[in-house]
């Protein structure tokens, strides 16, 4: 039994753990058609790139079914769910990865009645989801060999069982370890602005018993520098062919931080979050959230009104500081200061 | 005329502008003891190394009025106020300092009337004001060089008037290099936990008109890589004489960042945050605070129930990471990875 239940495909709904009620409240969002999914996952309700991949894959679903009632043309209707899904966030490249797969399915279903094509979409989204919950569990169990008894891993945002259908990418490797009996402690930076850090991964520790210490995002390189921590373990958003990775805002610094401390820095991330159509993460889209999210803070103002405000919601990492990926197929290690992602096999 | 008025000394009393209100509501909490102006140093009413001891040494003034009053011996009930003040905050020098001064002028009253010993005592905390307003002008010119027209400087915390009595330090420098015509921008960080940057700084700067640009002390390493700021520019709250700087939590990572990017790091202080007792930083007490100002925000519970919590409130920036110290007596750069601030004439 999951200790968290992120996202669940029940009675052709999707039902969503609305994520920014958490730690205060436990509640639950009933996705009935795909503008609340997209809407969901625009808003944080559900996040984390492998989640909210296989969360856009039921809104399709959910789109299809609509368009049967409907009685619309399957085709051209689908076109429009899958734009509006695709809109939402542009840096995780779950998103469209798991759009396209599900894309795929809708092109091979042309002709077929309407029935199929909506049982071959839910068949697809299932499998989405199994998937997921398998490549974190192997992901997860390939990255425990990385960490040793004892140590204190540090983390950023969530990388959890709430950014993915279970287990989770870098609390995923976390929990693998201590399953085999190595004690683990983490530190868990809270993540500014929107304290994913703060409100979700020590909520995932805390209910299963890993001690886990909260800091703020700038007690990181102090932390370090006193010695106490040995590694550095983060998910990502996606992940180039060079391996130059995107991640949550303040990764990047993390990273530089772990390399002038000689700590190693992991990433730990399923082939979901891998995009090899490009070289290297320069072009990734890097999105800009709203002014609000720094300024104001449950509805009261922290900032003078009017103040120019830079919200970038990820940052790059470049392939050179990170010493290695935990992918399902295994860890990938960095030649010269690059990875082969391709020949690695890790796709 | 200032455009903030920190602290003020009016009708024998002690007038500070309260910094925790800010930037909300611009109130002003009059304290006619020296138990208030403790509190209100505890509280970060009054904050900022040269504020805190310019606020001290006018509690002294308000300690020496009220034992006249009580008719109680002043040597002893001195020795009361002396330890409450220096109580209330661990890691400044600068109140250490102001209080130093104001003991050697009660010491030297021995024996006069308690008429004498309470001029001489407020005699003595003027003087500490008009010499803070007069170092912050000085360093301020004297930083102003490091600057060059276009630059924009990333600082942390508030190192502004609001931390002195005017001018400030890193933003005096700021200030200087915008009166002699330069165009300078600022981004600031918002400095958690109690958002400093956010709070008081965008509001100094936006009352001037110069520009700020906030960010979470996440994105500092992530504006660096895109080349956007030019220049690291903080305060201290206390300087050992090797020239390491303890100041705000976050302050570290900003210098071990400015020096994977290349980037100058500063530090502007007066002298009274010179600690030439202490050979290097490693000794400097580290004030640790309490777990609500992570946890909670403006009363709303951001984090589980029973979470752990590490609050340090500064950290210790070695001075191999300091390009410059900016100081009323010049500007200091350091040999072999260290200054010589006794020799420099710093002091």
């Amino acid at each position: 039994m999951p200790i968290v239940s992120t996202l669940r495909w029940e009675n052709q709904t999707l039902v969503l753990l609305d994520q920014t009620k958490l730690p205060a409240e436990e509640v639950y969002l009933v996705c009935c058609d795909y503008r609340t999914v997209a809407d969901a996952i625009r808003r944080l309700v559900v996040r984390g790139a492998p989640a909210i991949g296989v969360a856009a894959a039921f809104g399709v679903v959910l789109g299809a079914v609509e368009a049967v009632r409907q009685r619309l043309d399957p085709p051209s209707a689908l076109e429009r769910v899958f734009s509006v899904l695709a809109g939402t966030r542009p840096t995780a490249v779950n998103l469209f990865w798991a759009l396209d797969r599900m894309r795929k399915v809708a092109e091979a279903q042309q002709g077929e009645t309407s029935e199929r094509l909506v049982a071959a979409l839910e068949a697809e989204a299932l499998r989405l989801y199994q998937e997921d919950i398998e490549a974190n569990r192997r992901l997860s169990e390939h990255g425990a060999a990385l960490l040793a008894d004892g140590m204190t891993v540090l983390t950023i945002c969530n990388a959890g069982a709430l950014a993915t259908v279970a287990h989770g990418t870098a609390l995923g490797v976390i929990r693998a370890a201590v399953r085999t009996g190595k004690r683990i402690r983490v530190v868990a930076c809270e993540t500014r602005p929107l304290l994913q850090g703060a409100r979700l991964t020590t909520w995932e520790l805390m209910k299963e018993g890993i001690p886990a210490t909260l800091i703020t995002d700038n007690m990181a390189g102090y932390v370090m520098q006193q010695g106490r921590v040995q590694a550095v373990l983060t998910g990502a958003d996606r992940i180039a062919a060079n391996g130059d990775v995107v991640n949550k805002i303040g990764t990047y610094t993390l990273a530089v931080l772990a390399q002038a401390h000689g700590i190693p820095f992991y990433v730990a991330a399923p082939r979901s979050t891998m995009d090899l159509t490009l070289a290297d993460g320069q072009s990734i889209p890097i999105e800009e959230r709203t002014a609000d999210e720094i300024t104001t803070f449950g509805g009261r103002r922290v900032a003078p009104n009017g103040v120019q405000v830079y919200n970038p919601a990820f940052d790059l990492t470049p392939a050179r500081l990170v010493t290695a990926i935990v992918t399902e197929a295994g860890l990938l290690r960095p030649e010269q200061g690059r990875f082969k992602l391709r020949e690695e096999g890790a796709v």
